[in-house]
C-alpha cells in the first residue's frame, strides 16, 4: 500500500506492508544494520527505515545518503526501541536519485538562513522551510474556508492594470519587445486589487481577493518584498465597525486553525526558532483587540515618556517603533487605530463629520506592527469627486470607479491583509523572505 | 435581523422581522402597492418586496428605481399569489443611492455582451455575470478543497521572473521608472509557475499553485487572455498514469462539486446561456475519459475523411478542429492524448525510449479543445541536459532546475488547468473575455 509518512505516523495498524518514498535526511550505519531516517515532505517527521545489511547488495546501500531518493517496500512495525514508535523492516529497495555528499548541499549541519536564502530551491528540503510552507499552505486554505462559510465570492481582480493611482507605492511598468503600449495606454503591475474589488463587492455583496500584488520601491527591509500576496476582502453595507468586527474574527479564526491543524509544525518552529511563538499565539486568540482612534493613540505616545527615533506629535503616520509600542508595552496586546488625519490615508476612504479625518482602520500586531489595514469607503459621489480633485488625481481613469457611486453607491468596508505579514506573526520567523518560496526584492529574482 | 437574501429564500419560519439590503431589480407600481425585486448579489433569485404606498412618502418612493440601493426592515412571509413563494412586507425604508433612470445603462432591456464588457464595472450586477462569478468563486474553492483533502500544499511560486525559458509564449518585460534592470537582471512576468512547481514537489511531495500567468501574443480570439490564472499540480513519484487519473478524478470532482453546489446558478445559465449545459456536464462527470496515444490520433484523424482547414499528417500540433474532432465526432467523450512527438512539447518532458516521444498529455473536452496540458517530467540530468543543449537553450540561467535532477531526483509529473478555459465549459460561455472580471487583451487593460 502506497502511503504517505505522515498518514502511517497517525497508524496503529501494524504488521502490514506499506510502500513509501522519499529523501533521505540520515542514515546511520552500524555493523549489521542500519537506520535511515526517510522524509516525504508531508510532514516535519521522520520515518525510520530498518536495513538488515544481509539481504541487499553491499554497493547499492553505499549510494544511499542523504539527500538521495529512496522507495521503500516493507513491514510497518511498532519499534522496539530508541525515539521513534514505529518502523518499517525494509524488504526491498528502490533508489531513484542519488545525492553526492561532496556536492549536495544540506548535509547535516546547520546552515544560516542567509546561505539557504541562496539554495531556495533546497531550503524547501529541510525541517524549517518545511514547516513554514506547509503551513503556509494550511493558511490560505483557512482563508478560503473562512470566506467561503460566510458566504463571501473570491474574485480575482486584474494584475496589470492602466489605472493605478491610489499612489500606494511606485510602479511596475510593463513592455513588450514589440511595442510600449501592447494596452493602448501605459501598463503597470497592480499595488491592490482594492478598487476592482468594491466594484465586485457592489454586484455580490461580499467578496476577497487573494492575489500577488506589487511595489517598485528600492527598499530593503525584514518587512518588504516586491512581489507579495495579499488578501482583500470588501464588503457592501458593512460600517467601519463591522470592519472592525470582520478583522477580528478574521485574524482569530487563522490563528485558531494554525493550532487546531499546524501542531507538529508549530511545535517544531516553537523549539527551533521562537520559543515564545505558541504564547503569541494563543495571546492574539484569546484577548480582545483594543480599538482607539488616532488621536487618543498620538497621546498615549506622547504621554509615554519613551524616547522614539521618530519623535511623536499629532498628524504624523505612526512608525512600526510606535505600533510596537502600544502593543506590546501599552496595552500588550492587539491594537486597532482608527480615524486618522485624512492626509497621510487614501483619498477612497470615508471622511468624517469633522473635516480632518477617515474612517480608517489599522490592525497592530506585536513584533509585525501593521498587519492590516482597512478603511469604511467613501460613498458619497460628490465628497470623494471632490477629495480626488483636492490631490490633483486623474479623476477620468477612474471613470468607473466614479460611477460605483453614482449608479446605487451603498456604505462599504474592506481591509488588506499582507499574507508574507502574517505568515511571519504565525510562525515566528523574522525576515519575510523566509516565508515565501523565491522571494523578489530589489536585486534579487533568482530562481 | 440581517440577513442575506439567499439564506432567506431557503427559510420556512414565516411572520419574522427581517432586515435585507440591496440592488433593485424592477419596481412595478399598481396603484396603492408597489413590487419591487430586490438582489443582493448572494443569489440569482429575486426576493419581492411588498410596498403599501399609504404607508411612505411619496417623493421617497419615486426614487427607488432600477439600480437603486435600498435597505428594508419588514415582515418575512409566505406570498398570497404571483410566481415567488415568499415576499417581505416593507415596514421601514431606506434609500441609500439612487440611479438616475437617464443615465443607469442597466435598464431592463437586454444588453449584448459586447456593450456589457465596454461597462464591465457594472455587468456583474447583471443575473448573468452574477451567476458566471458566484461559480467562478465555488469552483476556485472546489480546487482548494480538492488538494487539500488530498495532501497537495497551496504553493505559491514568483510572478516576476529572470529565467522563464521553457518558450511558452512572448513576455511581458518589466520596468521602472528609474532604471531598467531593478532586479538585476531582465525580468519579465511568468507564462507558468511549473519549474519552481517541481522544486515544491521534490520536497513536499505533492503541490499545486493557483495563479496568474501572462502571454504578450497579440492574439484577439473567444479563447485567449494576455492575463490568465492557472492551477498547476506537480506529484513527486507519479508517473504518466497517475498523471491522467489525478487529471479526470479531479475535472470529475470539479464538475460534480458544481452540479451539487451552483444549482440556481446552473439552471439559470442553462436555461439563458446554453440549453445543452447540464447535459455535458452530466456526460463529462459520467463518462471514462478516451485515452490514446497522438500516432493513433493522427491515424484516426487521416482515416476519418474529413476536411480539416489544417491538414493532418504526422508530426503536426493537433489544432482545436482536430480535437474537436477527436472528442465530438470520433469518441464523443472527454480524450487524453498522450506520447506526441519531442519537436512540438517543451524541453523538460519525459523521454520515451523511442527517442522520438515524449510522456505528454493534453485533455481535450467538448467545444474548448485543450483544457489541460501535461507530462512526466525528465527526471534523468543527462537527458535533460542534453536536451536543453539540443534546443540552445542557457542552461546557466536554469542551474536551480537542473540541480533538482542532480540532488535526489524522482519520477514526477503534472499539469496546467486553465482556469477560464473551466469557467467556460462549466458556464457555457463561449467568449473567455466573458468568464473573468476585467478581461487583459492586446489593447485593453480597461477598469
Amino acid at each position: 500500500m502506497k502511503i504517505r509518512i505522515v498518514d502511517l505516523l497517525k497508524s496503529d495498524i501494524y504488521g502490514i506492508d506499506v510502500y513509501v518514498r522519499g529523501w533521505v535526511r540520515t542514515h546511520r550505519q552500524s555493523k549489521n544494520i542500519s537506520f535511515i531516517a526517510l522524509n516525504d515532505g508531508s510532514t516535519v517527521h521522520n520515518l525510520q527505515i530498518v536495513i538488515e545489511h544481509v539481504k541487499f547488495e553491499k554497493k547499492m546501500l553505499k549510494t544511499i545518503t542523504t539527500g538521495s531518493s529512496i522507495g521503500i517496500k516493507g513491514k510497518f512495525i511498532r519499534s522496539a526501541g530508541g525515539k521513534q514508535q514505529v518502523e518499517v523492516i525494509a524488504g526491498d529497495i528502490e533508489v531513484y536519485g542519488i545525492a553526492d555528499p561532496q556536492e549536495y548541499p544540506l548535509q547535516k549541519k546547520e546552515h544560516s538562513l542567509e546561505y539557504l536564502r541562496e539554495i531556495a530551491h533546497l531550503r524547501l528540503r529541510t525541517n524549517t522551510f518545511g514547516a513554514i510552507f506547509r503551513m503556509r499552505h494550511n493558511m490560505a486554505f483557512a482563508i478560503h474556508r473562512y470566506f467561503n462559510e460566510r458566504g463571501f465570492f473570491y474574485f480575482n481582480t486584474p494584475i496589470i492594470t492602466t489605472s493605478d493611482s491610489e499612489g500606494a507605492g511606485e510602479l511596475f511598468e510593463i513592455k513588450t519587445e514589440l511595442k510600449d503600449d501592447f494596452f493602448g495606454s501605459p501598463a503597470n503591475l497592480t499595488v491592490s486589487g482594492q478598487l476592482e474589488g468594491e466594484l465586485g463587492a457592489l454586484a455580490l455583496g461580499a467578496i476577497y481577493t487573494f492575489s500577488p500584488t506589487f511595489r517598485a520601491e528600492n527598499s530593503n527591509t525584514f518587512r518588504h518584498l516586491s512581489e507579495f500576496w495579499m488578501i482583500e476582502p470588501e464588503v457592501a453595507f458593512n460600517d467601519i465597525n463591522d470592519n472592525m468586527d470582520l478583522a477580528e474574527d478574521f485574524l482569530k479564526y487563522l490563528i485558531r486553525y494554525a493550532l487546531e491543524n499546524c501542531e507538529s509544525d508549530l511545535a517544531f518552529l516553537n523549539d527551533n526558532v521562537d520559543n515564545g511563538l505558541m504564547d503569541k499565539l494563543h495571546f492574539v486568540a484569546n484577548n480582545e483587540f483594543m480599538r482607539l482612534p488616532y488621536s487618543k493613540a498620538i497621546e498615549i505616545l506622547q504621554e509615554s515618556g519613551h524616547q522614539f527615533d521618530y519623535p511623536v506629535k499629532p498628524g504624523i503616520d505612526l512608525c512600526a517603533e510606535h505600533e510596537r509600542h502600544l502593543v506590546e508595552e501599552y496595552f500588550r496586546r492587539p491594537v486597532i487605530v482608527t480615524d486618522y488625519p485624512k492626509e497621510i490615508k487614501a483619498f477612497y476612504m470615508k471622511q468624517n463629520e469633522d473635516g480632518k479625518t477617515v474612517r480608517a482602520m489599522d490592525v497592530l500586531f506585536p513584533k509585525i506592527g501593521e498587519i492590516i489595514g482597512g478603511s469604511e469607503r467613501e460613498a458619497d459621489y460628490t465628497k470623494l469627486l471632490q477629495r480626488m480633485k483636492e490631490l490633483n488625481m486623474n479623476t477620468e481613469k477612474l471613470w468607473w470607479y466614479l460611477e460605483s457611486r453614482k449608479f446605487g453607491t451603498v456604505p462599504h468596508s474592506g481591509f488588506g491583509l499582507g499574507f508574507e505579514r502574517l505568515m511571519l506573526f504565525i510562525t515566528g520567523m523574522t525576515n519575510i523572505r523566509d516565508v515565501i518560496s523565491f522571494p523578489r526584492t530589489p536585486r534579487n529574482a533568482n530562481f
